[in-house]
Formats: structure tokens, C-alpha cells, sequence
């Protein structure tokens, strides 16, 4: 099943994409007929209370960077605040001159998850979509913590939609489109930890609620976006997450605040 | 004005403290009589969308840690899942063998704060409480990222109450007491960013929302708490803030829900 999150007549929902309709899945809203794309709003697909991110997760992509390995996941996070769907502009800040692209494979909780066994974790997730974890490189080398480099509005482009059902998530195309140009491409087959392990082990660390994300890192080939641009992420299987790069002065006064 | 967040009769909201009872801050619950204390369950006092910490805002303790001091902010996040308020028990993760204790003075916003000009931030702050930004000073040196060290559930000691009049948030002391000893004492005279700086600053990065906290960095003096401990965060004017600590494992198979 393909999830959206729509808003139709001043709800907001979750909804089956299906062809040209959607259909509503929250049975207290009563709205049981298909209904047409062209009458709703796409909200960006997840309203997490929180999304945590993993750091070095491909080992090709640590080389690239010049760090070491990882022998356990290190993680941090992105404020909800960064979120917006596909189609909305990715804001360049002016006090960064280095914004790079980082596709990446996002989890979508499903059940309050806490010290999960490992073969628990699959029917705690709700289902898996694109995001693009776009972080400003030189502040993150100045900062040293990752709370500005990566925690910009509009620094999380997730989506288009959750696809529910992903019968081996550790055997995924990923890539990252930048111009037309392939410009990274990987298999979640290379993570040094699986999504289901990632899961797992940060259930052991933080109660995980529905709705909140996990990124499960980017593979290598990571590099810089520049106003005109424009970045696609593509997960086999889940569409594509499209966003256009804009210099957050060009044409408005300040950023428009994501759809939530 | 103390406010505390309660739960009365199936319904959570904020209100006023005074003396022994409390009054509904909500208009639309319709609940204008006093409310004596002993009927409500106090909540911890913030639900925020985002917690965003200050790394070194305190140059002592910068130089305790060793770190040089910085020329601008740093910042990172701590999950809303690590909340918990006064009179609950930090819980000790069985992955650590270290971990601290910070005091902290935090901020509420009250409005949705957006580039602010440093004039317009104090309008835009709900009100102040205290904190403890809990640490597992052993996996924050292995990981470099803070998801983990600063993640755990219960990890985010707030409360009791938000004070909103604050005339000078510049010159206020803050103490940590551990077992009855003062541990940290300083005073928010010595931030190298003050709390509407930071308030300022951040703005510019990303949207804060009504509900969010910014905690603002911790003075001198950290150090490790073992089961068996309490631990009192004060900040003047701000009421006590008192934690027992446990370990995870004792008495308990999993950590409480932090009651939201």
C-alpha cells in the first residue's frame, strides 16, 4: 500500500494513493468514497515527534568523509521543523557556503517500540519512504555537534509517499539525482547496520512512537547543491522525492513554513 | 506566574499555581473554579515539538571538558521521548558506566519565532523552568554524535513549574545539588550567549514553535550519579527541581512512560 498524508476539506489524514484517488484510512472521519487527487493537498508525509538519523552508515561513505568505521550505529537528530514534502524548495542559508544532497532510506514507525527484540522490529514499522538529509558540510565540520549543519527549515525533504509494503528492506536500490545526473547510487545491501537493526537497537535507547522516522544513512558519492538545482531521491519502489534548491533570500523574504 | 501542565478528569491543560490549587489556563475546558492540588496529576511541564541544546555556554565549562571555547553557538537536539518531570527517576542505561548530571536554565517559546530581530525575542519566550541535560559522558566521547549519550529515556529532567515573569534571565543562579551538596553553582551572568541571544540566533536556523525548549548550556562542577541518588536542579525564582536516579534494571523491567 501506498501512504499519503492528504488534507481534504480542512482534515488531515492518512490515505491510500491508488491510481487517480485517494482513499481515507482514518474510519472516524467517515469518508469512505475514492477521492479524486486534484481535490486534495499532499502534506508532507510524516509529523514524527522526532527523527533520528544514523551517522556513518555505508562504508564506502565513511571512507569518503576520512572517518573510521563504526563498530556500533552513532546517531543524532533532525528537528521536525526541517521537514517538507516532495516538491517544496530546499532553502540555501546564507551563512553556509557548502549545502550538500544526502539520499538516504527513511523508516516510518508504526507502534510505540521500546527494548524491541530483533524479530519484533518488523511489526513495529509502519513502512519505509525516500528523505534527503541535506546538511551545510562546512558547518558541520565547524560545529562539531549537528544540531545547525543539518537542522535548517527545509533541510528534510521526505517522501513522496510510505510504501507499506517492502518484503527485504536490505536489498534496495538508492540513489540520488541531481540535474538528471546520477550523482550517488548504492544498495541498503552495503549498510554496516540494517534498518531492522537500527530499529532494534535504538528501541533499546529511546521509546520510538508512530509516526517518528529513522534515516538509515547515505551511501557515497555525496556533493554539493547550488540555487536552480534540482535533487530527486529514488528508493526501488517508492517513487520519487523531487525537490528544487533555492537561495532562501531569492524572490521571498524568508522561508515559507512547511505544510504540516 | 508559576503554570504547570495537569491532567484533571481525562483532560491535560496548563494552569496557574497558587498556593494549593490551580487554575485552568484553557478557556474552552470552561473549568474557572480553583482546582485543589490534590486532585490533579501534575504533567511534566513541556510537550515540545523539538528540545535544542547549547553545547559550551558557560567558558568554566568549556574549560573543564577541555574544549576551546567557541566564537558562535553549537548546538544539538535531545528527543521529547527523554522527558521527564520532578519526583520522576533518571534511569541509569545498563550501556554506560558514566553518567552526569547538568544543570540547566531552559526556555519555553510562546510564540512561533521565526528570524527575530534580538528586540522582539523576549515576546516570543513563554516563560523559564529548570533542567537537567542527563549524559552519558563515556558514549558521547566514543559516538562524537549525541543521539545516544543525551537520548535515553528520562534523560530530560524539566519542571516543576514555567515561571513567566523573568525580569533578568541575564543575571539569575543556578545551582546543582547532589545529595544535599552543591555540586554547580554559577550564574546565568556568565553564559557566553544569553538566553534571548540564543533565542535570537536560533530563529535564524529554524522555526521554534510554542511549546519548544531551548536549554541554554550548564556551568562548571559535572559530575557522575550513581543508584541511591538525588539530584535538585535550582534556578531562582524557579522552584526545585528533584530527581531520585535508579538503575534501569532495578525493581523494573522497562522504564516508565514518561506520563504525557
Amino acid at each position: 500500500m501506498r501512504v499519503l498524508r492528504v488534507r481534504y476539506k480542512g482534515a488531515a489524514f492518512y490515505a491510500a494513493l491508488t491510481d487517480n484517488t485517494v482513499r481515507c484510512l482514518n474510519p472516524q472521519l467517515g469518508l469512505q468514497d475514492p477521492i479524486p487527487l486534484e481535490e486534495i493537498t499532499v502534506l508532507p508525509v510524516v509529523a514524527p515527534s522526532k527523527v533520528v538519523c544514523v551517522g556513518l552508515n555505508y562504508r564506502a561513505h565513511a571512507a569518503e568523509l576520512g572517518m573510521p568505521v563504526p563498530d556500533e550505529p552513532a546517531y543524532f537528530l533532525k528537528p521536525p521543523s526541517a521537514i517538507i514534502g516532495s516538491g517544496q524548495a530546499i532553502l540555501l542559508p546564507e551563512t553556509s557556503a557548502r549545502v550538500d544532497y544526502e539520499a538516504e532510506l527513511a523508516i516510518v514507525i508504526g507502534r510505540e517500540s521500546r527494548r524491541l527484540h530483533r524479530d519484533d522490529v518488523r511489526e513495529h514499522i509502519f513502512g519505509f519512504t525516500c528523505a534527503n538529509d541535506v546538511t551545510a558540510r562546512d558547518l558541520q565540520k565547524k560545529d562539531m555537534m549537528f544540531g545547525r549543519c543539518k537542522g535548517f527549515d527545509t533541510f528534510l525533504p521526505i517522501g513522496p509517499w510510505i510504501e507499506t509494503d517492502v518484503p527485504d528492506p536490505d536489498n534496495l536500490t538508492i540513489r540520488l539525482i541531481k540535474n538528471g545526473q546520477v550523482m550517488q547510487e548504492g544498495s541498503t545491501a552495503d549498510m554496516l547496520f540494517s534498518p531492522f537493526d537500527l530499529v532494534a537497537d535504538l528501541s533499546h535507547i529511546m521509546t520510538l512512537l508512530p509516526g517518528d522516522v529513522v534515516l538509515t544513512g547515505t551511501p557515497p558519492g555525496v556533493g554539493p547543491i547550488q540555487p536552480g538545482d534540482e535533487v530527486r531521491v529514488e528508493v526501488e519502489n517508492m517513487g520519487l522525492l523531487i525537490n528544487p534548491v533555492r537561495d532562501s533570500l531569492g524572490g521571498e523574504d524568508t522561508p515559507p513554513l512547511p505544510v504540516q
